[in-house]
């Protein structure tokens, strides 16, 4: 199965401490890296994951909180000094360029490539970004600023090749493309092979959803039918419930329920305050929400 | 003797690695804290070091390079989490207010304390801060932007009473801080105790020079005379002196030279360029001309 990785760089709220970095994932769909949020320490601990600097083209910043983007110049400035040619996408709300451009001129008036920012609507559920391997889609949230999720959708593969029966009917190398995409063979003969012969059906096509920060949102529930993999932040546990919803964050119970409204099949948690010793308290309320659920931590790497 | 430490939170050059991150160090003067440089990953490096955040009520920025500045908002912010209602002083060049007023903008909206900031001319050497303990000057740089040192001088202390002499005397306590402050002591009977009997004159006071980024620059040798621990930046090895030069930068050699001429007691380099595995090379080349050389690294706190 081609790969479909989320490495977890940071996943600790606004008050970064020894445990917890502030927010940050990089999402790895077919060795193409898309990272979320970009917390201050961002390129360190990039660097500690040992994913590639250069394979890393767009940047997703979900809101403009500090401990979810105060590691961006500094990843674009190195960038820089690491002689990047290629085009950087970021996309964020409408604030992040003026910040982004204010930045850009005071600590890279002079670099070789370009930082192309795209304003994104964060109340709008909308597919932002496409390539060849993965759509992205915003997911609308609720905080206490303009603030999104994100949805990402793996493209369906092609189909994989009987290769017992190509060789069987002696059907030419050059044909297995089109056999992939599709088309039936004709033998010499005029025989039609047809192509389910040929062909095993590819793996189902893998989401992933990055939930953070927000409210509890059951009106997401939709978007979100049956995602293989849920990051929701648990910024609190229940019994903090009055202050997470004054902070328009959410419990760790309500991270449960939500996997359990979208039918995922996993739920990971994270963006945890600094109050808690242990996280485990928020495991276990999620939980007993969602049975199939883990905490977040720093350098994780889950596959889906 | 009372304590005067500088704290080494990050010593390497614009690019940041596992071995050294950014520019950042905290002078400790008689518990209190003065920051110097703010690298990305500040706060961190201070959580780390246990110095308290609410001693840091001043700190001093050589210049707007990232590598030098990247870790302040994040440091700001963090201080206003924690519940911090001191003002803090940030001295730098005229841009930083700029740029620091446009992130408290958008990142620290309601803050409980005040950021002032204060602009200081990086070309001359003046007095820019002062309180009971230290005076702090600047030292003109010469970078590629506006850039200054900072010179820590403490301030005289005051003589220690010989207490054998007062209790002999029985000279009362309440007249202690008198005879501190030079007076001499008139006993009941007319007699006068002159000052220098009842007294050991106070440890010469402590001074600490702090030189980073700039080129090699002779003629500040005599404003830093004798001091007794000089941090000079060290980017480069002697045989890249032309590279060294062109990004307006010193050698390993020319920091030694720099230590020698001003008949320091003691010299740290810093400032490494990521380019060295290991930064021995550095130390040897510095040593050559100036004996009592050590390397700073990470979270070292050279006592002074």
């Amino acid at each position: 199965m081609e790969k479909f990785e989320v490495n977890i760089l940071g996943c600790g709220s606004a008050l970064p401490t020894i445990q917890h970095l502030g927010s940050m994932q990089v999402v790895n769909v077919r060795d193409k890296l898309y990272m979320i949020d970009c917390a201050e320490g961002a390129q360190l601990q990039l660097r500690k994951s040992r994913l590639s600097f250069s394979k890393i083209n767009n940047i997703f910043i979900s809101h403009i909180h500090g401990d979810h983007c105060f590691g961006l110049i500094g990843l674009i400035s190195t960038f820089s000094l690491l002689g990047r040619t290629a085009t950087l996408n970021v996309y964020g709300p409408s604030e992040l360029r003026t910040i982004l451009l204010s930045q850009l001129h005071w600590f890279c008036p002079r670099m070789d490539y370009r930082v192309e920012i795209h304003t994104i609507d964060t109340k709008q559920h909308a597919m932002i970004f496409e390539d060849k391997s993965v759509e992205v889609y915003t997911i609308p949230q609720k905080h206490r600023v303009d603030c999104c999720g994100f949805l990402f959708k793996e493209k369906q593969g092609l189909p994989h090749i009987k290769r017992d029966v190509i060789d069987a009917f002696g059907i030419p190398v050059c044909y297995i493309n089109n056999i992939k995409l599709g088309m039936d063979y004709e033998m010499p003969d005029g025989e039609i092979i047809p192509n389910h012969l040929m062909t095993i059906p590819p793996e189902p096509a893998r989401s992933y959803a990055y939930c953070t920060d927000t409210l509890f949102r059951p009106q997401n529930a939709e978007l979100l039918q049956g995602v293989d993999l849920l990051y929701h932040e648990s910024t609190f546990c229940n019994k903090d419930a009055a202050f997470a919803k004054k902070t328009f964050h959410s419990t760790a119970g309500q991270a449960g329920e939500m996997a359990a409204l979208c039918n995922v099949k996993k739920l990971v948690i994270g963006h945890f305050s600094a109050r808690y010793k242990s996280e485990n308290i928020l495991l276990e309320e999620a939980k007993q929400k969602f049975e199939n659920t883990i905490l977040a931590k720093e350098n994780l790497c889950i596959t889906i």
